[in-house]
């Protein structure tokens, strides 16, 4: 047994590597305030054996939202009378070095040794250090789940007195209250924040996504932004000019307008956690739609600020006006040499198929990167600055980046990644869906494909056999330009079926200009963030008799 | 049976489509001209039943070279007395219209009806319409096989006046005495003309590969220039000034210098052919070297000839001064975009690792375009034009391009792919070989690791189990840029061999940073020409008791 005394033990934010290697580990909670009566809570976990008493930090983020699991373990808190802290006392403790306290209703943890463990990162869980998490739960609803409450429990050190506690309005103030009415055709992945895809009978119905239908993806809660008073920051180059920009200052840039095909990382995310669990939306194969694209293009108001090509690489970082409690907004960057390139044809869009943009995707403005990741695509746009580095924002730096299959929440090295930016090939079948039954004589298969970088989709192979033999779809959509296909194509396959078949496998491939493909299995491109799941896409259907 | 009669029936070219479909068939010859006796021979192909009867054209290119197999038929040649002709009749026969005559020794053969089934084309076979084959054969050394002279002996339809025949001095020229003598660690996949690869061992070696065993594609023998005479000729623009550049000329261009690896569409092919036929260079892992390349750009080269980027799709295309005996040259092209855009970085180099070009890698000048394909990296550079269209070359259209695993040698339609330019990510296993017996304790494997288009790899996972776990490898060699990953990475894991295994099923996969990563197998990647094979490479060892 290990006895781990918080006020005597440097180093005690890093107990999860303790954790992760001793089979048995009791931790006998004390407070790091001398002041406080130590010991007022015991807490003492266990395991069976080595292997069932690891714990096993299987957290997975929901955008910042951040959901931690533990397995296998099991603990005790001895019920004794729990002593009582006041509001001031709670909001003293808000360091590692006096400890890090929070409240929940009634209850008061110190969660000290946890803020390391927090897969959304440490400094999230900092933002309510001292005081309620009640805010921050209305904004990720996914801490609203039995086993975060009982990871939680673990840490408690006491009551909260009632005259201090949240009020009841605040407990159950929406922030998203305010968010938009939706299409009751999407199907919802997330209320808090709103995520939601299009189901696949829709998604490839048209070519181009009616905006009603097209993907949401939404980080925190929906701004309501005033298109009078509106206006987007752009900082200014040394010796240029910072810009004010209004929506009429933006309309005044030449208007450029283009198909895009915009993509979340974790589309199809669901096949990767049925490998092994990768918590988070579980994204189906609808986290992809298309849309008309008109704005300005951000070289030409970068320009205008005064802004150019410079030897050393340089990024363009966006703030979306979408924040949460601490007022930290979305944010998300892309190098300064695509920023520049009126090739890449990157815009600040005010328009989505012919219309002001929708609310859910960005209203009055968002970036809108062709062939590049969505979570770079920033909606309800602030600011644009050039920096030296990436954006330090959470979902550039801890979010959207890929890793080998053997690394964890416990091994996870961010910055041994790159950020996503352009995504790989890929495609899947709309038609039919997994588990219909299909005719026999003939069978139509329907899907999309796509690439990132502007790469074309050359070929869309299918099966019938589960991938022993192929036959090329036909391929049809907008014709994309040479190293600008930034929009996906659909393709579509009628095939007799095998006389006597009982069941098909159905399976489909792309190919792009630059002959890359996707990879037979998910397995060996699982990652601990579901994101980049492109395998070959499989569907089994049953055939009438 | 269903007899053709040349003569009559219109269309007869297209006769493989019969073939593929009839069980039986026979062929009755006759010549095309009327004024000769008909029906001097007589040939019958037959097949046991419906499946084996099929004439199955499974031909495959050796570069130009051509080879035509087919599979269980069989024949009867009437062996009566055969007719004689002259060398001048003969000569007439070099159109569909006359019928196509060529001849071999003192044989002489109509092949009119096989010109459509040329593998290497029918234009490549209609160079030696009317006269000898030897001075084709001679440069393609591919076609020295019996089953390619079993399949010529069905056409045969007289002799030769043995005054006409092809003197031994010509019969026996060897167009390729003049080829420079070779490194003898280099691996030969054909001497005639010369392709062979470094062995894996010494191919990581060095992060630049010494020129010696630089890998080394050729399609035709090596011309031997003389570098004072040698001139490079650039169309110039509507409007502008064509040049006719010297040496010296290009030196006085801005010299630029990168490290770039070039890698052939065809490395790794005898991993494809393990899965089903392709003939070709069995190239294994080593149709890929890089080294430090300078020149001018050709950029710059262009400029000065007045080309500017316009706004329909143009091309650059290339010739060597590498030619056939009737003059063709090798030719490729890339898009002007790509030729223009000083970022992509393409050269017309005249020296490779601080040296003059070897006469093996182009001398005086080849084109270097970083991130694409080996074949478009046109040697001893003769002419730059720019054209509407990609270059006509046989490389460009006919060779070099990926299909469905579905569609062979009957189906293929060329003109259905794009040609390849950029490569997909790859990599390979150097060390340990396949078969090899390594120590118990620990395992070091090493390998190199390469994406086309500019894209960095990130990260190379290696398993050491097939493929169930994995660990990530460490990534050595020169520091790329950004958008400009043009050079290879090696890669090296040193991992403990788990206790009491015999044998490692080892296992590498790249991931670029795009996110694309390798196929897992091999199989629904195969296409007939054996081209951009970049599944997992897999290398399996004994481990020492």
């Amino acid at each position: 047994m290990l006895l781990l005394h918080r006020a005597v033990v440097p180093g005690l934010r890093q107990t999860y590597r303790l954790r992760s290697t001793s089979s048995r580990l009791c931790i006998q909670a004390s407070s790091t305030n001398d002041s406080f009566q130590p010991q007022h809570l015991s807490l003492t976990i266990s395991g069976d054996n080595s292997t069932t008493g690891r714990w096993r930090v299987m957290g997975a983020l929901l955008g910042l939202g951040a959901v931690l699991a533990y397995h296998d373990h099991r603990y005790t808190v001895a019920q004794e009378s729990p002593p009582m802290y006041t509001k001031e006392e709670v909001s003293s403790h808000r360091s590692p070095e006096t400890g890090i306290w929070v409240t929940l209703g009634s209850e008061v943890f110190d969660v000290t040794e946890f803020v390391d463990l927090h897969p959304g990162g440490p400094s999230k869980l900092m933002l309510a250090a001292g005081g309620p998490l009640e805010p921050f739960w209305a904004l990720y609803a996914v801490h609203n789940q039995s086993h975060v409450r009982e990871l939680l429990a673990q840490y408690k050190i006491g009551e909260l007195n009632p005259e201090d506690q949240v009020p009841p309005t605040l407990e159950n103030s929406d922030p998203y209250a305010d968010d938009p009415v939706r299409h009751p055709a999407l199907k919802v992945n997330s209320q808090r924040p709103f995520n939601a895809e299009p189901p696949p009978e829709l998604l490839t119905e048209n070519y181009i996504t009616p905006n009603p239908i097209f993907f949401t993806r939404n980080h925190l809660p929906v701004p309501n932004l005033d298109p009078d008073t509106y206006r987007l920051h752009v900082v200014g180059a040394p010796g240029g000019q910072s810009l004010s920009l209004s929506l009429n200052d933006l309309y005044k840039f030449p208007k450029h307008e283009i198909t895009v095909t915009l993509q979340c990382a974790g589309n199809r995310r669901s096949e990767m956690s049925r490998v092994k669990e990768v918590k988070g939306l579980e994204w189906r194969t609808g986290a992809i739609s298309t849309a008309r694209w008109a704005g300005a293009r951000l070289c030409d108001v970068l320009a205008q600020a005064g802004h150019q090509l410079c030897e050393t690489e340089s990024h363009v970082c966006f703030e979306g006006l979408d924040s949460d409690p601490t007022g930290t907004a979305y944010g998300a960057s892309i190098p300064l040499a695509r920023a520049l390139d009126p090739e890449a044809e990157v815009l600040l869009a005010y328009e989505m198929n012919g219309q002001p943009l929708p609310r859910d995707h960005g209203f009055p403005v968002r970036v809108v990167v062709p062939g590049v990741v969505g979570a770079r695509h920033v909606k309800w746009l602030g600011r644009v600055s050039v920096e030296p580095e990436e954006s330090h924002s959470h979902w550039q730096r801890r979010d959207y980046k890929g890793f080998s299959p053997s690394v964890d929440w416990d091994t996870v090295d961010f910055d041994s990644a790159p950020s996503i930016q352009e995504l790989p090939v890929q495609s899947a079948i709309t038609e039919p869906q997994d588990g219909e039954t299909v005719e026999s004589g003939e069978v139509t298969v329907k899907g999309y494909a796509w690439s990132g970088g502007g790469r074309a989709v050359i070929r869309v192979d299918v099966s019938l056999d589960g991938g022993l033999t192929w036959q090329a779809a036909e391929l049809y959509g907008e014709v994309q330009r040479p190293r600008k296909a930034w929009a996906w194509c659909l393709w579509k396959l009628q095939a007799p079926v095998p006389a006597g078949q009982k069941k098909l496998n159905i399976v489909c491939k792309a190919v792009d200009d630059s002959y890359n493909v996707q990879p037979d299995t998910v397995a060996p491109i699982w990652n601990l963030r579901g994101v980049l799941s492109n395998s070959w896409h499989r569907v089994h259907v049953h055939v009438t008799p």
